[in-house]
């Protein structure tokens, strides 16, 4: 069994609760990335909807989450011919995260196709960077990365100590374990990368207060290509947009997600 | 009183309860507009709300509403010192819109400012191009356009019938009573220009599934200057990108919406 699908597992207790237990696995420091949390609520939320795509996924972040047990609660607010829009809540002693998503058929869809962005340019996996576990602040405990094989554009600054002040980040990523990429891992990929503003110089941590998936191709086997940019910061509060590419050059998933840019804490 | 405060009028009528009225004033076809609606529920939410800045609010359209009355349940998901999550149902008979927000102050923030984007270049409202009444697909009875001045850019081709192929919009706009802008209205302007896909030739009605609107900024006073896209269509979904700027040049909301783009019902 593959690490994402043995960590995702959940069962359901009563029509409306499922317990989940969240893995060490997919940490950055001491907490469950939030991509991952989100992945654990999605598998939930995938066995209480009647259609197979998360059309749009919407977290907020109230708390951060801990390995160990907890519980997702799912409303289905509508179920209607087309889309299912479902509710739910991950509580773990109190709540942590509220998620608003909406279910459909992405092979049912028929109309106008237009894709106006590119992939990324990228040089194969091979000559892209890799990086080391340790290497991306918090450091130390991050289990995460171990997850994932991903190479980064040879333009990223940072992670050679040289920061281009452009934070934008792109790079190749599959899951270590050689796990096929689909509809289900889509919210993990989405926040999977280093948040692009640590090309602006050190960073504390950058914890997300809103998260918005949108899912928009089955993607194929094979590496993703992601791209993602921070185009706007003000105070200290960035938006950073995200894109999936699949190895048959489909946009399969779009993300954007309100974070905060906390400083580093000075050392001592 | 102002258009815009009088049709967003809320009374609490208990603890988490809100009595609304959907005036007939901002319709799209028979329809209350979306941001309209949205608003009516922000209108909710400000009151329930502790803090004074909407920084992300996501709606889920169920159902179309209609003019006349409503409720609006609100539940304070978690009030904590930075940031107040809030979750809001807005029921006319059934449920028919769901929303999740998290209000901020953003007089508060503090940290690092940085935007890459520009406003869009337009020449003077007055070298700008006004929307008749009846130009907007549906035809007829959209009252909305009414409630604002707008100014397309010149380059616009479909409002000419000369569609460019395209899918992006950019023009001014204010209320035509000469309302400020602010922070409660950012989300009604977020969703009050046509849908840049009308460049790519007739089309039908558009509705919008999932609408997530994040306030960067408190507006100042004067026109606002919006900019909207269409990057990526697949098989009729589409995601809308938006931004709207002040008359000082601060980016003050971004937006992103997922909507379905429907052929035109054909006549007869």
């Amino acid at each position: 069994m593959f690490a994402f699908d043995e960590d995702t597992t959940t069962h359901r207790s009563t029509e409306s609760v499922w317990d989940v237990h969240l893995s060490d696995r997919w940490n950055i420091g001491p907490n469950p990335n939030g991509g991952y949390v989100l992945s654990v609520i999605a598998a939930a939320l995938f066995d209480a909807s009647d259609k197979p795509d998360p059309l749009s996924i919407t977290a907020h972040y109230l708390r951060p989450t801990s390995p160990g047990p907890g519980r997702v609660e799912i409303e289905v607010v509508r179920a209607g011919r087309r889309h299912t829009h479902l509710h739910a809540r991950l509580v773990q002693d109190t709540e942590r995260v509220r998620v608003l998503a909406v279910f459909g058929d992405l092979d049912a869809a028929e109309g106008l196709t237009l894709v106006r962005e590119e992939p990324p340019e990228l040089p194969s996996p091979d000559e892209c960077l890799t990086r080391a576990p340790g290497m991306t602040p918090p450091a130390g405990e991050s289990t995460m990365m171990q997850r994932f094989e991903s190479r980064l554009s040879p333009t990223t600054g940072w992670i050679r100590g040289e920061p281009t002040g452009v934070p934008e980040i792109a790079g190749w990523i599959r899951f270590a374990d050689d796990r096929p990429p689909d509809v289900r891992s889509l919210p993990l990929f989405a926040d999977a990368f280093p948040p692009p503003v640590f090309e602006l110089g050190p960073a504390g941590w950058v914890p997300t207060i809103e998260l918005t998936v949108h899912v928009r191709a089955r993607p194929a086997n094979g590496w993703l290509k992601a791209r993602f940019a921070t185009h706007v910061l003000v105070d200290g509060y960035l938006s950073e947009d995200g894109e999936l590419w699949d190895e048959a050059g489909q946009l399969v998933a779009q993300s954007r997600q309100l974070a905060m840019l906390l400083p580093p804490v000075a050392p001592g």
